[in-house]
């Protein structure tokens, strides 16, 4: 986020003018799903009108490394509460004869997914894009050290869907992941009750064309269908939706960003994805009708979200003078007006 | 507890001794497993020397429904640790690429139990005595009503292992129950973690002739088994161990008992079994060679360890009265040394 205003200070310090026209939103709710943005956006339509947006959230592929990143994937996400009794029950008096909360809920969450890791769930693939040979290539074609990343993660080996690479997985595959579970006693030491509940959170990361709200209406479906006898099951949706996110390659900003990289880095930057969400990306293509270019300057061994989080002093100025650059290529580029 | 108490209060007050030799033990660990009762029984055997035990902890079958309880069953209990990584992971950037601990320990749990009721764990039934035809007509002859009971349970059905009842699968069937589970992000709100570990409680109540430690061992070799690629999984047994415990429904104590509660409902009682745990049992026929018959007037409706646990005054006078003619009854009875 510095990088780009620190290129805005320094070329009006310097030249006294932009070489194009630049406006600047903050938004400090990326990390909760961007809940207020889109009717901020949406109020601001005409004082936020452009030809693209550029966004400083995201990563290069190492510091020799460039990366054009050209997808984000979406998300939704849901509870699961598994109702059982009116109270926790005695285990003695009536373990054996009545539905287990938790049981049901370990039953019903391991039925979403095969042995394997592909995800069960009716019509959870239905709408994904197949990957052309080309994109897989592309993909295969960045540098990526397995040994360094399961080291980097401190487990012994990688686990998902079968048919495809980690990157692919991580990059263009959606995914199931259960965010936290809980139900009856946590404490140290014994309780012999069967719980009356037991909860469970999940979020999907979707890919292109897959629609959050239909991937939350076909796991209500298996849920439904799925349901152990002898318990109730209530499916809560989260608010925290995005839309996957592609843009093309050969987008204007992103001919501009390929450029300055090049130039940078002495190499092409390969394209690369995320399997992270942006809604701003899903929010600026509904409501303003321009694409995001990710341009930015993280890497990805740099801790994110975790409280040792950092991010290299070299990268502030190579990112302002990659960003200076940009600006002044955007100039003389056709079809983008000043 | 109260009514031998009183009984032996009343008998000496008017009759100025007992008509047989009582020694009173209290103990006040039971609900936690009994950790220190065998130690100090150990300590005092030749103190607490007798013909057989009796205790008033269990059960009648209701106001008008005698019954004589000849059987506990057993328990076992262990903690299940799935560790997955060091940290939480962001489940964008790596989600579909690594096992996640909690789809592991749902797996791992599943896999213990069929959809249909039965425990999978390899060795679990081995050791179970069966069911004569006789004690399965004697457990069909107690009165139940299914639909009392699941109304007081708010559930629509009931469920267990298949081949057996209601009253069997909680009395006679040894059972294997999820007391608790957690793991993650268990608040309000989404938050995209893949966890770093999840772990779960189970408790197994054994009938005979099951051993604990034997059980918990089948339990340890299923988990390690069936522990999904990707993790590794702890088992922690814990303390709280019972053998099941039956007694003769002949013993003499029983036979006492069961002449006593005759003439006082004016029928015969039921012999009854109780899913629950009483180490006491166990710990007096191990260490003092003795058994312990169950004498005691609760009810099964009485909403046991829960806040608005109750007794009935009339069963506080209609116990006392019985423990009165039950001592003398025993002063009479050949076989018994007073």
């Amino acid at each position: 986020m510095l990088s780009p205003i620190l290129a805005l200070e320094s070329l009006l310090d310097t030249a006294g003018e932009l070489p194009v026209n630049v406006k600047v939103l903050f938004e400090g709710e990326e990390e909760i799903g961007s809940p207020h943005l889109g009717p901020v956006v949406e109020q601001n339509r005409e004082r936020l009108a452009c030809e693209f947006a550029l966004s400083a959230d995201g990563f290069q592929g190492g510091e020799d490394q460039p990366a054009l990143l050209v997808g984000w994937k979406g998300m939704c996400a849901l509870q699961v509460d598994v109702e059982g009794f009116q109270a926790d029950l005695h285990s003695g008096v009536y373990g054996g004869t009545v539905q287990n909360p938790i049981h049901a809920l370990a039953r019903l969450l391991d039925s979403m997914r095969s042995a394997e890791g592909e995800i069960l769930v009716e019509g959870f693939y239905e709408d994904v894009v197949d990957l052309t040979p080309g994109e897989r290539s592309e993909i295969a074609a960045v540098p990526f050290d397995e040994g360094a990343y399961k080291e980097q993660l401190g487990v012994g080996e990688l686990f998902g869907e079968p048919g495809y690479t980690t990157r692919e997985r991580a990059w263009v595959r959606p995914t199931l992941e259960i965010n936290g579970i809980w139900g009856g006693f946590q404490e140290e030491g014994v309780k012999t009750v069967i719980p009356k509940e037991a909860h469970a959170k999940i979020t999907c990361r979707l890919v292109a064309d897959q629609i959050p709200e239909k991937i939350l209406r076909n796991l209500s479906s298996h849920i439904r269908r799925n349901t152990p006898p002898g318990v109730e099951v209530e499916v809560h949706p989260e608010e925290a939706t995005a839309p996957p996110y592609v843009v093309p390659s050969d987008h204007p900003g992103n001919r501009a960003a390929h450029a300055v990289l090049e130039e940078i880095y002495g190499r092409p930057p390969h394209y690369t994805r995320a399997g992270g969400t942006l809604p701003v990306c899903g929010i600026f293509l509904d409501l303003l009708d321009v694409y995001t270019v990710t341009f930015a300057f993280g890497l990805d061994d740099e801790n994110q979200h975790a409280p040792d989080e950092f991010f290299r002093l070299a990268s502030f100025e190579r990112g302002q003078n990659a960003y200076r650059m940009l600006l002044a290529r955007l100039a003389q580029q056709e079809g983008l007006s000043a």
